[in-house]
Parts: structure tokens; sequence; C-alpha cells
């Protein structure tokens, strides 16, 4: 019988998604026996558990000790030197939303460390960054994966990677990515509303949607457009346009003019239904043509055409049919022609969050264990 | 600069979607120069191209030498023989639908030769062939992955096999699973009917879909339900339920009992006129409630409940907007919810089977080269 395989796992940032995925991996370190898995460091921005000698951390009680600890974290490059002469292999977890830890991707994967995270932040930083990340990949054979950077567990990444891996030529992506708007239009125009239930104003839908908790803190945060610009500008360069950043191509803001500059959230809601006239006549002239408005990340690969707005959707379109807050995404490609490949689902929570970075882990375990 | 690795690769079967594999692996050769992809066997079911010291055939005149070869293939127990003392690792590719190739993979596995395949008979045989694949696998460590099993091309095995391995529970999958048989129920009961175009009666549905292609050279092949039936036996596998085989879960023939005995397609298509009203009457209980019918295979995952036939549908649902031979899958899951996870696309064709089995093959070469 040969030795267990040992691979030591870091991890910062202990949040929700954190949360999630240390339940999941204390899971799978118990399925997994073939490779030991050993928790050698984890932190928050604030505080770290970790031991000169790569001590293994019950993953268990990971939650526990971070709350218990008084050791500061490491500094981004003393993080790298210790985990790059570690005595075996090691994947570094990031489950935060951190640019300044996205930055310093390079630099632990050229030093062998490999990555996987939901963090979109590296990539839609800028095009150089995604270069440098790759290419530092490539050169070292660490690996890196970041399914959960876009719809969350969907398998999407991994497809349109796939997709690409064995040579199929994408023509188009187009798709309703984040959850928040999808909640809003599912309600707010549904193309087949329950009996007797009327749709409110828009301004009563935003609140009710932040009430729930599908919202930012500050909605305008979801209505900007920004998140589903970044989900995009990954897709896009997953499909090879080089885009330089989720700014450099048309969003469609969804905020009124006059209250970009809102003091807060809360004002921003207060002052909404004087507004509330500008989604009612989008939604009228959407009805009159039998149809119904949703919020649209596309690329166009072929004209290498990006845009996040408003479009009109049949009732019997895909997109028109979701429900709650699912995401879809249409990927049109040269083999599957005009009927496109259709992923859709729960594009955010931190279970199926978290999902996507376990499985990308365990991609990663596959390769280097 | 290290030596390039290489890997060795044997095809069997080189008909529709073995043809579409060979000018997907040709490119992929041509792009993945840290390996290199040797051919050094390649078979139909009478001539075979290989040499005794594992010469590397090219790829892109396989097709050529094998027409004109003049050698007979290996039998399968000489073909383990031959591949397992390779002098480097080997992946085969089974592009059949043989049972004999099937049963040979605990072989193939035991010996350390990984396998890619669209083969469905592999995993829908008896469950002893089932455990006996995978435990050959987990004991050698060898790979075995068959995406294209079930779907073609869409990521619908790996989803499932990401879902259990990262510890979530699939309760349901239900979906629409033959491609013949989403055409025939699109066309015959569209849920969004083109304005002024009539849908034929059964029979003409099913003689225009034989006419197109869509269906087996005797219909009824596709009519009794069994493709689904496999399909289903494949996902109830691998969510966990230890199903017999194809034939021990309930599977609703759409063939009028009177025809099951036709002597041909041809006589069996000639009398179908006759039982017109049979489907008529299915069709018009449907609408009647507002509904269309669709041909549905499900597994209950929690009661271990596996069915295969004729379901309703609301309009609005997803199964009724499926668009020409499109299949759909819902993965219904404990993180997912109440929402499921939807893939949807081509579930069939030559291209897009083949691509499903070299997404397997790089996965196989991330792990072995």
């Amino acid at each position: 019988m040969s030795a267990q395989k040992q691979v030591f796992i870091a991890i910062i940032g202990a949040g929700g998604v954190g949360k999630c995925f240390l339940g999941q991996l204390a899971a799978l370190a118990a399925r997994r026996p073939a490779v030991r898995l050993s928790l050698c460091y984890i932190t928050t921005s604030k505080k770290a558990v970790y031991s000169p000698d790569y001590a293994e951390i019950n993953i268990a009680g990971a939650t526990a000790a971070l709350a218990a600890s008084e050791t500061k974290p490491l500094a981004l490059p003393a993080l790298v030197d210790y985990l790059a002469v570690a005595p075996s292999k090691v994947v570094l977890v990031d489950n935060t939303s951190s640019q300044d830890v996205a930055d310093a991707y390079p630099q632990f994967l050229s030093r062998g460390i490999s990555i996987v995270t939901p963090n979109k932040k590296a990539f839609t930083g800028s095009f150089k960054l995604w270069q440098d990340i790759f290419n530092s990949a490539a050169a070292s054979g660490a690996k890196v994966y970041h399914e959960a950077s876009c719809g969350a567990g969907l398998p999407l990444i991994s497809t349109v990677n796939d997709l690409v891996d064995t040579g199929d030529e994408i023509t188009k992506i187009e798709g309703i990515f984040s959850g928040t708007l999808s909640f809003l239009f599912n309600s707010f125009a549904p193309a087949n509303p329950a009996p007797g239930v009327a749709a409110g104003k828009w301004s009563a839908e935003v609140t009710t949607a932040k009430e729930l908790g599908y919202t930012e803190p500050d909605p305008r945060d979801d209505l900007n457009g920004m998140d589903v610009a970044r989900k995009l500008t990954i897709l896009a360069r997953l499909s090879g346009i080089p885009v330089e950043s989720p700014t450099s191509f048309p969003v469609e803001s969804l905020i009124p003019a006059e209250l970009e500059s809102a003091s807060s959230g809360d004002e921003y809601l207060e002052k909404l239904p004087q507004y509330d006239d500008q989604m009612e006549k989008v939604k009228a002239a959407a009805e009159k043509e039998g149809k119904v408005v949703r919020y649209v990340g596309s690329v166009d690969v072929t004209t290498k055409t990006l845009k996040v707005g408003l479009q009109t959707f049949d009732k019997s379109h895909p997109f028109a049919a979701l429900k709650g807050s699912d995401n879809i995404f249409s990927l049109y490609t040269k083999r599957y022609g005009s009927n496109p490949l259709i992923i859709q689902g729960a594009g955010a929570g931190g279970e199926v969050t978290a999902m996507g970075v376990t499985g990308d882990l365990i991609k990663v375990l596959n390769q280097i264990a």
C-alpha cells in the first residue's frame, strides 16, 4: 500500500462563503482518504491561525480557533513565502472578494501554489492581471480554477472552457447573470403572472427585494449593472476576447440619473417612487409587443461586441420563464448551431458558491495529488 | 526544459462519432504540445491499423489507413495485452455501442488503461458490470469517463458527479432525454404553435421525423422508450441508486400494442394512422387543462422511484418550451432547493457527442500525463 498523499490547504476568508466551504471541506476530507487534506493556514482580515511547522489545523474547529486567535494574518508576500516552502503541495482557497489578494495571485502561482476561488476581482481587473495569472500558472504547473466567479456553483466556467478546449467556436453568450435583477424583473414583469396578483411598481419591487435580502445594502450596487458587467468580462475573456475591463463597454444603469448622487441607499429608495414612470414605460412598450423586459448581458464573439442592459423577449423565451432569482446562460457555438446550450439555476448563495470552490478543489487534487 | 510527455491513444470505432472524434483529436494534438498524443491503434469491426512497436499512426491519415488496411482487429483480450505493456500510459477511446467492448472495460481498467467513451452499454448493463468498472478503475488508478453516454456533449454526467462529490444530495432528476421524442412532441403538441401552422396527426409527425433522419431506421426503437430508460439508469446510478437494469422499472411504450409485432418499421408506419386517435386523446386531455404532453424520464432519489413515460406540463414550464430536438435535464438537489439546476441543448449529433469524448480525454490527460 502506498503512503497517503498529503496536500496543504490555506484559506483566506471565513465569511458567508468561507463558512460553507469549511463545512464542505470537512466532509470532503472525511470522504477522501487517498489524499490527506491538511489545513495549514486560515485567516480573516484581522486574525489568522497557523504555525511555522505547518501543523494541521482541525477543520471542524477552525472557526472557533479563528475566534480565539490573537495572531495577525501574514502579509501577502510573507504568506507566499510561507506556503511556497511547505513540505507538500499547497492549494490556496481565496474566499474573499479582495483586490489585494487577487493582485497577488501571480506571485502565489509562480511559486507553484494552486488557487481555487470565487473572487471575481482577479478575473475582472486589468487584462494584464488576467494574463499574468494564467501565464504564471502555465509556467509553474500550478492550477487556477474559478468556477464560482460567475454563476456560483453552476457548471458555467468549466463548460465554456471545455467548449474552447475541445475546439468549438463560441459565437455568442447571453444571459441573466444577476440574481438580484432576475428576481426584480421576474416580479415586476412576469411572463405568466399568477391570477389576481398584480405586479408592484418598480420602486415597490426594489424595496421588497431589499427587504428579502436579495440586494446589496445599497441596491444601487446591483442596479448600476457592474456586477453583470464583471461576469460578462470573465465570459468574454474565456471566449477569446481581450476585454480591457468591465468599464470598457456599454453598461445600462437602472438608477435614475437624478438619484446617482443620492447620499445613501435609503435616500435613493425614498425618492425612487418619483421615477416609477420610467420603468413603467419600458414595461408597457414591451407588453404592447407581447413581450417582457429583462436585464441581460451579452457578448457577440464574432463582432467582439459586449453590452449590458434592458432587452425584450417573447413570453415563450427561456429568459422570460425564469423563476425567483435564478440565473440563465445561453451559449451559442458553432457545434450547437441555432439552439444554444443553456445552463440555468441559482447563481448566488453560500452553499452553491462554496460548491463551485469545492468542485474546483477536487479537480486540482485530481491533478496534483 | 523537461522532455515532452507521451500518451498512447487507442480507438475502437470509426463511424459517425468516431470520424468527428478523429478530427477533434487531430486539432487537440496540434494545440497541446506539452503532451504528445500518439495514436497506436485504431479499428473498425473489420479492420485495424497498428504495429507491434506502437509506431505512431498519423491522426489525419487514420481513416485512409483504415480503408487501405488488410489487418484484422485484435481480439479484445489480445488488445488488452497489447495496450497494457505499451511504453507509456494509454487511453482507450471506445466510440462503438458494442456490448462486447463494454464487457471488457474491467480488464482494460485493471491493467491501468484509462477509458473515455460515449458507449451507453457499459453503464446500462448489469449493476455488477457497473461496479466492476468503477472498482477496477479505483484499484489500478486508471480513469474512466463517459460524459457522452447521456446528453452527448452537454455537461451532465460531470455536473451530477460534481454535485455528489462536493456533498450535495440529489433528490430528483427529470428531463426530456431523447432528441427524437423531443422533436416529435415539440411538433405534435407545441406550447406556442406558429400562427396558421396546424400540428399534424401523430403518425404524420413520426413519418416526418423519420424522413428528417431524427429516428432510428425502425422508429419503434425510439418509441419503445428504452433509450430514455438507459439514460435514466445511468443518472440514477450516479445519484446513488443501484438500479439493476433499464428494464427493472416502468417504461411506457408509445407503440400501439397491435403494432409491437409488425414485421418492419415500414409496416408499423403504414398502419400507424389507424391508431392516431390514441395520441389525439392524450393531447386533447392535456390541452383541456391548458397543458402540453411530453415524454419524460424521472428518478425520485428519495423514494428510489424511476419511471419513463408521458406527463403533462404547463405551457410556461421549461419542458414545454423546448425547441427542435433539444434535450433538457432538471437536477433537483438539497442545495438548489425548489428551483432545479437545468442543463439544456442538443443531446445528439456527431460533433457534440465527440466533444463529450474529447472533453473527457482532456480531463484524463490532465491527470495521467
